[in-house]
């Protein structure tokens, strides 16, 4: 079966591109030494973690407690969960979790450590804890060396709490400084940063510049998107990932519909190029607007102008929310249907 | 149990103001003799439905053709899909749905016609085919009185199409001077436009106005959003559909961390309001930034600040879009939970 022939909207994967994204990551990390933690958040498919773990990863990063239980289960056993969990249920899911898996967490607060420290000490299991700290994004993290300081007193006075390092996202050289002086001022409590974490496919080319790293989290490099060629981070030609759609309505000669809307791309902005998504047939086409099941796309430039019943190939804004939008993604090699993955690690 | 002690991120509907909602816009469009044919897009699950038609609605509206099979399979007979439909398999599988329900589709161009009629004429299956046009909204649609009439000329003259009538989405009193042109055209070419469709929750308490309308088509009502609390349709009081999140980090003072982002809220911008969703218990807060399992929040506004484990209620932009991303919906009255829907109705 070839993909044209699959019912659209679909979500399609080139699997040499896969391999190759999977290979070429790996190469580059292991030529820097730095270890290699991909996020499967991207895919959520327990098959393509594999195929990371076999290339020579040292395990996994997951988003969502669900991510990771479900990666146990498909036999994955070191697991990193950079997120604070809080309430008590997670707090259980997650000891039951180590007993079955290498688990490590991160905590950018003395309220989840605690609540951490609780839970291990309640079970009398062990749990390395990193800190989270904010590299400039502003997202979460701790923003001073002392505040740094004082959570990993708190982990480490935690009796099955051990100190576990430092975690950052994204990772850029702007933040070596702050994590230098951080370490340093560890050291001096007699702490150890010994694992420091860093992440982000936009800046993974750049990893080695960010001297302080020993691992690195990246997550859209398997699929690449929209977003990752306009940093020129991946060309075209890598992107593995694409939704197929169908032009189901020419209302005017300027203006197609496809039957691809917010529900199958998703409505994330991309952070250059115009619209929705790039029309790979039809460069020139900008798609301006979704609604749900409908994609608006303006084909005033468009040499060729598509016509009702034409399939597209759509490089959606950001893979990993366009991704997590379908059931299943199906596999292919240069358009010959291989395999179709279930998108099994969904939801928290 | 209390909604207090859900896991988040979770979806959740208040059942009283669920129920409320389905009966207002019923008796509304009861009142002005509007057929309700309410979108099931919204909710995607058939117990909802079931509460629309008991309510007293003629049937329902459908986006997809999952969507139609599965309300059918779930006991509903009375289907418009107003979508144009194109490949063999799909028509195969329209075809199948009208041996079970009473199915109406639209066409906005002579292919959709022509496979239409091709697949019913193969299968000896009558099939009613409205027209839809572009209220100008520039989505799908018809753009001129004399396209629609020749689109109704082709369905008219096949064997097993009928001529269904006319749709239009969003519709608005604009619109009608279209309308009432093509249907004078039509009248001279001696089809009768029996059945004027009209949509959007955005102009519900306005159907009346839109005085060629025979039915409204409105999905989002039941469960209301930003979008529609903004343009003054709804309340927030109205709302039946939230979200909880949890705050999980509080990086400095001006900025705590959802754990809901872009996979539990949707990315969707709102039409008038800033961010990316109203949090209930602090309006004053900007939701100014989503990544996939975080909500990144500004709360320098707050004269109460959220600490490191409040649990907040978001108020979605895009109710339909984020409703989507749940496996699971819970209900509840007065926030003690009654019962979980299982989200049935996805996919193409």
């Amino acid at each position: 079966m070839r993909i044209q022939d699959l019912e659209t909207p679909i979500g399609v994967v080139d699997l040499d591109r896969l391999s190759a994204n999977i290979k070429r990551l790996q190469a580059y990390l292991d030529g820097h030494d730095i270890d290699n933690r991909p996020h499967i958040k991207t895919h959520r498919i327990p098959a393509i973690a594999h195929m990371q773990l076999e290339a020579g990863a040292v395990g996994i990063t997951c988003q969502t407690l669900t991510e990771a239980e479900v990666m146990c289960s498909a036999g994955i056993h070191d697991i990193f969960l950079p997120y604070n969990l809080l309430s008590p249920t997670k707090l259980k899911r997650l000891i039951y979790l180590t007993r079955r898996a290498k688990i490590s967490v991160t905590a950018d607060s003395a309220r989840t450590v605690a609540g951490y420290a609780d839970a291990a000490e309640k079970e009398g299991t062990s749990l390395p804890v990193l800190i989270e700290m904010d590299g400039g994004a502003q997202r979460c993290g701790v923003t001073t060396p002392e505040g740094v300081q004082a959570l990993a007193r708190q982990i480490d006075s935690a009796p099955y709490l051990q100190f576990g390092g430092l975690m950052v996202y994204p990772s850029s050289a702007e933040a070596n400084a702050f994590i230098a002086e951080t370490k340093m001022l560890l050291a001096q409590a007699g702490l150890a940063s010994e694992r420091v974490s860093g992440g982000s496919s936009f800046s993974m080319w750049q990893a080695h510049e960010f001297t302080e790293i020993t691992e690195h989290r990246a997550g859209m490099y398997v699929y690449g998107d929209r977003n990752l060629v306009d940093a020129a981070v991946m060309t075209l030609g890598d992107c593995s990932y694409s939704v197929l759609a169908t032009v189901v309505s020419k209302p005017t000669n300027d203006r197609v519909v496809l039957d691809s809307g917010s529900k199958a791309l998703a409505a994330d902005m991309a952070r250059k190029s115009p619209g929705y998504g790039l029309i790979v047939e039809h460069p020139e086409a900008v798609l301006f607007k979704l609604s749900e099941e409908h994609g608006h796309v303006d084909v005033s430039q468009c040499l060729q102008k598509p016509e009702i019943g034409d399939r597209v190939t759509v490089l959606v804004n950001h893979c990993c929310v366009s991704n997590n939008l379908f059931q299943r993604i199906v596999g292919h090699r240069n358009g010959e249907v291989e395999l179709e993955w279930p998108i099994l690690a969904k939801g928290w």
